[in-house]
């Protein structure tokens, strides 16, 4: 990627949240995500002042749909409905696809995803050996679109690609939270264009239980809320995703995460159990189910063979995370058990618990998936592991001959930023050091979004753009890591996606236009552009989980990751490597003037406005570290030196700067401590 | 409205559209538009951290949905689901709703709407004459809720409301572009909010037939590309309509702008036809109906009788304007024809054309409406006037005994300003010179959005949040003329509306970002927020229309009225009234710095760029501008003198700047050219 020299120009911060700034440098690339194995760009366009015309062979039909999205996107995209233009007409350029087989009928793992594309100013061929290769070359070919110096055009370029994990997903909570069937979709369809191939929806968990079950429907009408998927739903949904290349996974999280199953059926429970779905931190009670019921297995058996039915795909999530040991050690008739089997402690049983529940999902014809605490010794092979608590996990199974993918660091709603997870690769660490056999069982990754704080409004705003980066960790050669390209790309890239449908943008442009009130915005942003939420589990942390409080907060309204102090804390690196920047400094200077005056402008409005309430304890310490940015860049720009007392009172004004309130956390802190280390103290 | 002073804050122009600025004088007053007859707030508020419980009396089956409405509206507004909380619950506030008489099986323009509302502490209260007070009594209290100190709340209130007009109508073309049934539904939601209670529906013209007919299907199968409203869809959109208080009005415009029935029945035009719907200026065959032709009047009453039972309403369009006598004049059996029945001119035949229309329409139940230029002295009483020329032909209509309502002054499509429109008064200019009787048959008025250059994507952005500005004028006294509290009350309403699911501001953000493609977007709304569509026929004028272009141009993107050239007009306004206001001062100084920096930035996309290349002959006058209002400053802030040939210099500046381009124009000129008049010249 060499070829695409930065074009380095700095972004004043705004003083409303620039979202599309990140599209500044790399310019010149095209926003291809992820990046594709072999790229090489030519020189010429390909007009897109007419539709092109398609011409395919030896695919299925998903390709036809395909074409049909391709056009309509094109549509949407470029804002030419192309309406009284016939797609067919002779004289278009034409866009060949052939594909070497149709695909199979159930997606697989196996399947060759990998594509060739070629465009030149006469028109585009597309050759792939499966209708996947295809569907993946098609939204390559969307992403090149851009505008051109005579309107939209496709740059000649010949690409080669393949896909460098065949597991490439993203999982969503749909427990703690539910998110409506029209949702899902949408995250399909941003999944797809970003090439992740594998949507796992985590079904049940302690705050409910989301599909329609015939064989036991307590399940739903008991512990749901109302709120799940009918199987006709679900259908569609396995047959919305097929069309976009992407397989659809169920988890049924037992034994642990089952207060849904245990107000449905209050007797497999290992204790008393909850008498209603888990609905904040007070509810404690979480007895997991009973590993030596009979009934339990009865139970898991049907209701596990319909959902082996309902969704087609070979494999089947059962959970198996986080079960508390207390209530089967303090458990007289389970103990007892353990003793008569030769168990010696809980770990043992939920083995032998495990491996009951493979015979039943192999039974039904599914390749079993747990998550990482369901290896232990005696696990048969054809499971497969999926790691949540480190790469450490991850080597480890692979080392013991399982199957395996990799969450850990992948985890969107721990609030990380893109770059986080971006950098994380599934072959590092632990798992570099394998065979490259071993290496071969790693199968890919899934990213996480975990339900607890995202309802349908943020819950866009919470996967993307992030995910995309994701996406092309999962996809691209392991040597496309330079940060700076990829956030250039994700800006652009995060446009589309909104083109698509998605939301990340406009509802968070709403819910802080809500926040505000009748502030003024411009005042209100500026504040808000420095603040990301906590990461990691902070929030959970100083802040029981309530599932009836709204999500309407600063936090929840947020992006995980601030673009304007991305770039303001690459402003400050730039400056201070190179401070003979005149422009780059006035750019500085300018940000540090507003944030300086800004707590005086806000403050009239504070009192009689609940949410400014939230973020005002952040109002005058980002004053005071505009103040003392000032001071620091006046240093730096007369080569003054500063006495000690004024560098401690910086760093001062910057611990202050770095408490949290409200589950939220000043973002520009590291580049005034870069400012202010900058500064040299006289003697 | 006194009692709402305005806290004057100026807003920096932002980098970044500053689309929620206008929020930040007037904070104090409630967010009211239309604003109501008569308000009084008190002190205290109604919490909303708990739902309201509502109990009804005397209302009629719409009000409960009304109520679902409120329900759902306030969460998706607040963001508080209430989800598990139980809005019957004994202990939660009390809405107590009681309507007098329940409504009429259609609704009539006779209604009465009005309604008295009582907020304090403990509940609220809610007494209308019929549900449509009542819904419009929800209405105001969904636009009261606002964040308080400590969470939502309605500020306590008693106000009494009752419509200025009964008449409050939004006119739609979906002939030249077609508007699919959701986005129609949504724009009834928008005007229901702002309590417009007529849309009219411009059906048919040169472009399309957009109904299904089954007396004459030919109509639609060929005359509309495909694209028109099925029965079904026609009668979910009435009683989507109904329920929320608002009429529908169907118009098929005849004889003229009729090229759709000839294109489907060739042999009823007054001259040979043209085979194809009208795309573009050099279609310019345009033959009306031939009114002497027999088959004309069978197939209008087919079809207006079908429509008449398809739209309850007592009014029927036939629209009427625009007829082009030159193809009756130069016909023969035309002019024998006319010769044979004593009709002097074109105008007397189209009169005759009109009296059978109007026994047609009389026949199927309805009242006639037509354009302006029906008013003929043969014209029967009966039928009602809607004057899209002047104020002139409306106090004409009145005086000759026909009820009448204003277009002219409301055509949204026209690009004015909020302010433009809300200023002009139905009963103003000629209309205020009628006696009190013949005032009152001025019904109200109709804004109307042509779709010469609309597309689904930009349409909300070109009708809101203008169309509530007029909402208020229909509605509300004579005497709410404040401009400055309309747009504070806009700015907020606006928000609302996009909660309500219109699109105004999330798909101009989309389109602007299309348009700035890989540029950096800072610098390019630096210059695009300047910028204005041409108002009034400019763009046809110089362009000219072409039904296939796409309409993605910064044109069709840009709000017809920037809000950052508003708030930069009034802010030179303030400096130049008091100069001593240095915060002001600052402000301004910044935004001219911005601008006189800002070419040099944008210079390095252009070449790349289309869209750019059609901006980007005003991108050095901005920067002039800059300069220019720069040293206007320096001279004010100093008390300097200018010689003549620099004052002589900024008004070149000026006058390069108010230059057309690519059918834009630079906004904040005025504000320019005010600094610059303040200039002192030496002597």
């Amino acid at each position: 990627m060499n070829r695409f020299l930065p074009r380095w120009r700095f972004q004043g911060m705004a003083a409303i949240l620039p979202i599309f700034a990140a599209a500044s440098s790399f310019a010149a690339q095209p926003s291809l995500m992820p990046w594709p194995s072999q790229i090489d760009l030519k020189n010429g366009t390909l007009s897109l002042a007419h539709p092109l015309r398609v011409e395919t062979s030896g695919c299925d039909g998903r390709l036809a749909h395909a074409i049909d999205r391709f056009r309509s996107q094109l549509s949407v995209e470029t804002g030419d409905p192309y309406r009284h233009q016939d797609p067919a007409a002779k004289e278009n350029a034409v866009l060949t696809i052939h594909c070497a087989s149709p695909g199979l009928p159930v997606q697989s793992v196996s399947e060759d995803e990998s594509y060739a594309l070629n465009v030149d100013p006469q028109g585009a061929k597309l050759d792939a050996p499966t209708p996947l290769g295809a569907m993946h070359g098609l939204q390559t070919l969307l992403q090149l679109a851009e505008w051109g110096a005579s309107g939209w055009d496709i740059p000649a370029v010949t690409i080669q690609d393949t896909p460098r994990f065949a597991w490439r997903g993203l999982m969503i909570d749909v427990s703690r939270h539910f998110m409506p069937l029209d949702q899902l979709e949408r995250e399909i369809d941003g999944m797809a264009a970003v090439k992740l191939n594998v949507l796992h929806v985590h079904l049940s968990d302690d705050q409910g239980f989301r599909v329609e079950s015939k064989k036991a429907p307590r399940l739903q009408l008991l512990a749901s809320e109302g709120m799940f998927y009918t199987q006709e739903q679900i259908r569609e949904l396995v047959a919305f995703a097929r069309e976009r290349g992407v397989r659809v996974i169920p988890e049924f999280d037992v034994p642990g995460h089952s207060t849904c199953w245990t107000v449905a059926y209050p007797d497999l429970a290992s204790d008393t159990p909850s008498p209603r779905l888990v609905r904040n931190q007070t509810d404690q009670q979480l007895p997991p189910l009973d590993p030596t019921n009979e009934k339990v297995y009865k139970l898991l058996d049907d209701v596990f063979g319909e959902m082996a039915r309902l969704f087609p795909d070979a494999y089947f999530h059962i959970g198996g995370d986080e079960v508390d040991p207390k209530y089967w050690n303090k458990s007289e008739h389970i103990q007892a058990f353990m003793k008569a089997h030769d168990l010696k402690d809980a770990d043992a049983l939920q083995a032998m618990f495990n491996k009951r529940l493979l015979a039943i999902v192999t039974k039904h014809g599914k390749r079993m998936i747990g998550w990482d605490e369901i290896l232990v010794p005696e696990l048969p092979k054809e499971s497969m592991i999926q790691s949540w608590r480190g790469p450490k996990s991850l080597a480890e199974a692979a080392k013991q001959g399982f199957s395996t993918i990799l969450s850990a660091g992948y985890y969107l709603d721990l609030m990380y930023p893109a770059s986080y997870h971006y950098l994380i690769d599934p072959l590092s660490g632990d798992a570099a050091n394998l065979s490259p056999e071993e290496q071969k069982r790693i199968l890919g990754g899934e990213a996480a979004e975990w339900a607890e704080y995202i309802t349908p409004e943020n819950a866009d705003n919470r996967i993307w753009p992030r995910a995309a980066a994701v996406a092309e960790r999962y996809w691209s050669p392991a040597s496309v890591r330079d940060v700076d390209s990829m956030y250039a790309r994700l800006g652009r890239v995060s446009t589309e996606l909104e083109f698509l449908g998605l939301t990340h943008r406009s509802s968070q442009e709403r819910m802080l236009a809500r926040l505000a009130g009748s502030a003024p915005r411009d005042v209100v942003m500026t504040l808000a552009e420095t603040l990301e939420p906590v990461k990691e589990y902070e929030r959970g942390e100083t802040h029981e989980f309530d599932a009836d409080m709204p999500l309407n907060q600063f936090i929840d309204a947020l992006s995980p990751e601030s673009e304007g102090a991305r770039h303001f804390n690459r402003l400050v690196d730039h400056v201070v490597s190179e401070p003979q920047d005149s422009v780059a400094r006035r750019d500085l200077r300018r940000v540090l003037q507003r944030w300086r005056e800004n707590d005086a402008l806000l403050q009239p409005y504070v009192s009689a406005s609940w949410p400014l309430q939230s973020i005002v304890a952040f109002s005058a310490p980002l004053s005071q570290l505009g103040g003392t940015g000032l001071e620091a860049l006046d240093a730096l720009e007369n080569n003054l030196v500063v006495t000690a007392a004024e560098h401690a009172s910086h760093l001062d004004a910057l611990k202050t700067a770095e408490t949290h309130h409200s589950m939220l956390q000043i973002a520009v802190t590291p580049g005034i401590r870069k400012l202010v280390e900058a500064e040299k103290l006289a003697r």
